[in-house]
């Protein structure tokens, strides 16, 4: 009753299965709109070393009785060189949530980037038109790689096009998806270019400037808005959300800290905002037009952690991985 | 480098000393009023059983270079019965501030009742008369030994009087602490009686109503007030605080969480509240007058997790106590 079961970040990259984290990020999203979930705001600590940040994600899942906790370390620029550790890491607790008691301790390193990854999917499947081939990555690093990954579990990607503020950024992007994914990659010379004849645009910069202006898209694109998670993040210009169909992940949550804060401040788009587990439980529309414009405004939600975690842990005792630890075993 | 050190409750339990715990909290309270602390505000999630809850406090101490994180469950009535657990427990997790590594799981269950019980001690030696010999302890519950533990480490106790709202409770008390410490404890038929002949009042109820009224304590007096940690909570009347000299662990917090809530709604204290930190940096006066009652009101901080936890992981690493895993080692 009372071991704890650790999980290494080796251990978890073997139990992460793209297709089950969309599965998980789904179940997220419809319990999340669906009143199943309990998500304090969560705590950030900014630490003496410059740019670096602990932040801790909680979440409770009613239905799944299981209470999580995230912790992220990211901005340690110094770890490889100094102490041959990544410049960001993870950890996730998961508690019964009928005894409190500690049930897994697990690497939760890889697990933002996946459910991060799966959350586009998930509104590509929901939202974008049923015959979108072509893939605008807008941002070419590591979330790039995540979404194009989980995408295309989702969507036949025929090809893409990728433009990135680094030439060689986007070069080796393009060089990399190619040998995993099969898919032919564009580089291009333009953020305008690179969406022009896109289905399906996928933004994941840094958001510290818009790169994306109204008019550039096709009409019946569809749009993942990844990089803005902080208000005053940006990458996309207010007016692309004019008459488009506007879903976000947490309505509370992107007013403040999300893409569409600044189209909302600019009383371009107002409010209530509908959420992708109120389209997935069927109680608001989806896409409305085979012309309309649909964007997806992602923030990331502890409860995607939770049911990630949930599953891996669920797969984990199936499979017999990982090394149980009592942390309330008699003295020996 | 990556390596992470597991602790068990019964390892952190050797390692737990009390009065080395005493110390790391007077550090944490100068730390806090210094300026070298970060603690956001802490995130609580109740569950769906009844009473229980699960919340997390986050603490970084700048000067330490180390983050914590205390998840403390509470209120899992079933446990003992259902589970063969304790109806609360408690992880704390301990973070590098240079490189963001996970440095130590611990078993926490036990630290929250010694750094809380280490907290009135601290306030004693601060505040209360040098010859101070008699205590009254208001509440006969867990946290009532834990102050009487710490308390007897600052403070030599010649007598006891012990009133809880049970009376079966107060004797188990009287003769735990009896045979424990061997001071002999008297249990008073009411909360007037028990404090009327007492040096140093500790009140530990559970704080859901008023059970010490002004004019009961005699001049110079110092009470020790731990009950209250919550919005609403009260188990002082407020008329207590009037001409007394109030001190606080976190002004922001006690004012909106702390037994002196009250006092300042009702206007018998007027801000800014002093603070223990500031009493021992010498930045604030502590006792001023024999006749003056002093009040300590205490609501718990993360820090003082943070400090405690920081000493047991340099004592087990000293001691060669725990088990070492390593969450980021390739695969096997």
């Amino acid at each position: 009753m009372t071991g704890t079961l650790l999980l290494t970040k080796e251990e978890v990259r073997g139990l992460l299965h793209m297709p089950d984290v969309i599965a998980e990020v789904e179940d997220a999203y419809r319990a999340y709109s669906g009143g199943d979930v309990d998500q304090p705001p969560y705590m950030g600590i900014h630490l003496s070393t410059e740019a670096a940040e602990i932040d801790f994600k909680a979440g409770y899942h009613r239905s799944g009785e299981l209470v999580s906790l995230k912790a992220s370390s990211g901005g340690f620029r110094d770890n490889p060189g100094r102490f041959g550790l990544p410049n960001g890491m993870g950890t996730v607790l998961l508690f019964d949530g009928s005894s409190g008691a500690l049930t897994c301790v697990m690497d939760g390193s890889l697990l933002t980037g996946f459910r991060t990854g799966a959350s586009g999917a998930v509104s590509v499947r929901a939202l974008a038109r049923p015959g979108a081939r072509r893939l605008a990555a807008i941002g070419t690093g590591h979330q790039a790689r995540m979404q194009i990954r989980a995408i295309r579990e989702v969507m036949q990607i025929d090809a893409i096009d990728a433009w990135g503020r680094s030439p060689e950024g986007a070069r080796a992007f393009a060089a990399e998806i190619e040998a995993e994914c099969g898919i032919p990659v564009t580089v291009a010379g333009t953020s305008q270019e690179a969406v022009a004849e896109a289905d399906v645009v996928v933004a994941t910069t840094r958001a510290s400037g818009v790169v994306l202006r109204a008019g550039w898209l096709r009409p019946g694109t569809h749009m993942v808005a990844i990089g803005a998670d902080q208000p005053g993040k940006q990458e996309l210009d207010p007016e692309l959300f004019r008459d488009a169909r506007v879903v976000v992940d947490a309505a509370a949550q992107c007013c403040e800290k999300g893409e569409v804060q600044h189209a909302l401040k600019a009383g371009i788009v107002t409010g209530p905002l509908d959420e992708i587990g109120e389209v997935l439980l069927g109680r608001k529309p989806g896409r409305e037009t085979e012309d309309q414009i649909t964007i997806f405004d992602s923030t990331g939600m502890a409860i995607q952690d939770n049911t990630t975690a949930a599953a891996l842990l669920c797969e984990a005792k199936a499979r017999r991985v990982g090394t149980y630890f009592d942390f309330l075993a008699p003295a020996g």
